[in-house]
């Protein structure tokens, strides 16, 4: 690994997103141009045909729409036959490890232009159906076989967390109530309504202590960044946002088989990386989107990216250190949580934010000043990890 | 887009393929150790958890084996863990999407030695259900919806071939003898019988003109490469091989929509873009492994690849240019139709065989003095394309 210091890997000249939730008789493809469209829209001078050299998309499962083969599906309902397309697949952090392998096909000089996306078209699906096909990114032998789901596996975590450090059901629910807030202020979230901490609390037990209101939803959404390489930034946008750091780690797949269930490897190493590329401390971050699934992730990944101390997430969400205004505001879009998560689309929609905040573009939920902004994706229960940090452009 | 002209872009220095055929009592995750193992074994200054930076497996279809999140998956069963890893989806070119990824990670000097390499699990399936998850490649609205699955597709693909050019179904049958008698040289192959013209022009039809012996089978089987940046080629092996050309593209996702069914586009623009980074042109080529998912792709593919001339392909293989012994051999291992196809394995298995005869270890099927190499691979009906050109090293 060389160290790259801080210099700009690749610029991101333009943004979209899909309005997030229940989007009926759509298919994910026709998500896909919605989000598009956004960024061609906000880039007049980009002429997609004739510039965009790969399209590099996230996508969780073939099962959903029966369609795989995502990378020629998006290529062709853009109109860039023959630009060569490609799917990634990293359970919940798919986009994100699309982000990752596009910044390396920048850095490479291979490719100038890429467009990065996600998509994943859900609700049309049973409740049950989702479950299932959201399971097969946890370890079929051994995990899935026995019955567990997602919101077994973080109640796992859960449970051992409040056990470890103390951390109290009220601190999760302080995460649902952060976030279902900010989402009030974001027209594209899937849910728009401020939740109180009794609501969160009092909403039904999925797998104790994780309520309801602890819980992702189910969502129909894609998102989409435009990856330029630095040098032709100026070209495309008067306010290119730089990635200076990126980093991806994984974790033993099975839960059962890690050391410690209160933290997560893959984002600490993941995260580790990316600092150290990017040159900058935790305490350099103005704004943070990190992947709360459940609320107990929200609380985990303040420690492991080093917000702050191991064991003092519950605290540090009580103290308000999160909230806009706070110390480090985290998840202004909503998060997972109220935003939704159409779980393919999940990483560069949280570009799509952090673009927003560098850009002074996030009206009512805009932290002022931001000029570093970190994201973090993960797949599945933490078993693969992405962490980006940006550089509002001079 | 760059011209490299030749400039190696990454080394292999390392591969390994599992036994093709049907592998009972084994998860795919345990064929990838096998074919790992080899490539490590023939690699003993490779110490896998220091060195390898990076997991790029191509894998199709979560369906077979309830199981996707493929990179941490892999990295986890090779003891790899926190390495990160990725998961390709390309449909039949999956790992060669993930070997294009790789090649540009190793020129990006982010990760400077990664394993390559892609896995299908798919016999203990029923052959409905491996039609099904296979025909999530093809669109669904316009294709899988109606009945439309390969074998259709493939057909309307010879039939047009067939009326434009007078392509024969001994033609196509000449095909299936060539790779089923060089598959009768390689011990990993699914088919180690010799065939003869009759037995193909006998055989059942399964979407006529194409019968039993025009199309591969299905198959369990992985594979692994690993990959290095070219200056460190020579600390791992004293016969690199290294990648000189790469290239990528698609064609409209349905067959439908094209504009000309007896042509391949995607093989067409990313041979083009590969020729011309490697600075070689198709009479350099000393020998091909390209998709013979059914006979009339690899008549179709001397074609597009630049070969031989347009609607000379039955012609080719009529007159035995690409037997080994001929102008071009082709698909010396037995390519997909009698070496096997596991789907996501197929496009490193390519990319094993090229290893071998490039290092002087195909044994009985060597193409003798042979220095440079290509392979083609493809997803679904030609959705998407990968072209990968080697040379020997010095």
């Amino acid at each position: 690994m060389i160290s790259m210091s801080g210099k700009p890997l690749a610029a991101i000249v333009s943004a979209g997103l899909s309005k997030f939730g229940r989007r009926e008789g759509l298919y994910g493809r026709e998500l896909f141009l919605e989000a598009a469209g956004e960024a061609f829209d906000r880039c007049p001078n980009l002429d997609p045909r004739r510039d965009i050299k790969g399209v590099f998309v996230g996508h969780m499962g073939e099962s959903y729409e029966h369609q795989g083969h995502t990378g020629p599906t998006i290529s062709d309902w853009l109109g860039l036959t023959p630009t060569q397309g490609f799917r990634f697949e990293s359970a919940c952090a798919s986009s994100s490890a699309a982000l990752r392998c596009a910044v390396m096909a920048i850095a490479s000089g291979l490719l100038d232009i890429v467009l990065v996306g996600g998509v994943e078209k859900m609700t049309h699906r049973t409740t049950p159906e989702v479950t299932e096909y959201l399971a097969m990114a946890s370890d079929f032998p051994f995990e899935q076989w026995h019955g567990l789901t997602f919101p077994g596996l973080f109640a796992l975590m859960a449970t051992a967390h409040m056990h470890k450090y103390g951390t109290t059901e009220e601190q999760l629910a302080m995460v649902a109530v952060k976030n279902h807030k900010n989402a009030s202020m974001n027209p594209k979230a899937q849910f728009q309504k401020v939740i109180t901490l009794e609501d969160a609390l009092k909403s039904r037990v999925i797998a104790w202590p994780l309520k309801l209101f602890d819980c992702s939803p189910i969502t129909d959404g894609a998102s989409c960044a435009i990856l330029v390489k630095p040098e032709l930034a100026k070209k495309f946008t008067d306010t290119p946002i730089y990635i200076i750091g990126s980093g991806g780690a994984t974790d033993r797949l099975g839960v059962y088989a890690r050391d410690d269930i209160t933290s997560l490897l893959s984002a600490k190493v993941a995260s580790q990386e990316a600092y150290k590329m990017a040159g900058v401390e935790p305490k350099d971050i103005d704004v943070a989107e990190v992947h709360d699934c459940f609320t107990i992730a929200e609380v985990i990944l303040y420690e492991d990216l080093g917000f702050c101390p191991k064991g003092y997430g519950g605290k540090f969400i009580e103290e308000g250190q999160t909230h806009i205004g706070g110390k480090i505001p985290v998840n202004t879009s909503g998060g997972l949580k109220a935003k939704g998560h159409p779980v393919g689309a999940t990483g560069v929609a949280q570009v799509y934010e952090i673009y927003l905040q560098l850009t002074g573009q996030a009206g009512p939920r805009q932290v002022s000043g931001a000029e570093i902004a970190l994201t973090h994706n993960m797949g599945g229960s933490g078993a693969s990890a992405f962490v980006h940090i940006y550089r509002r452009g001079d």
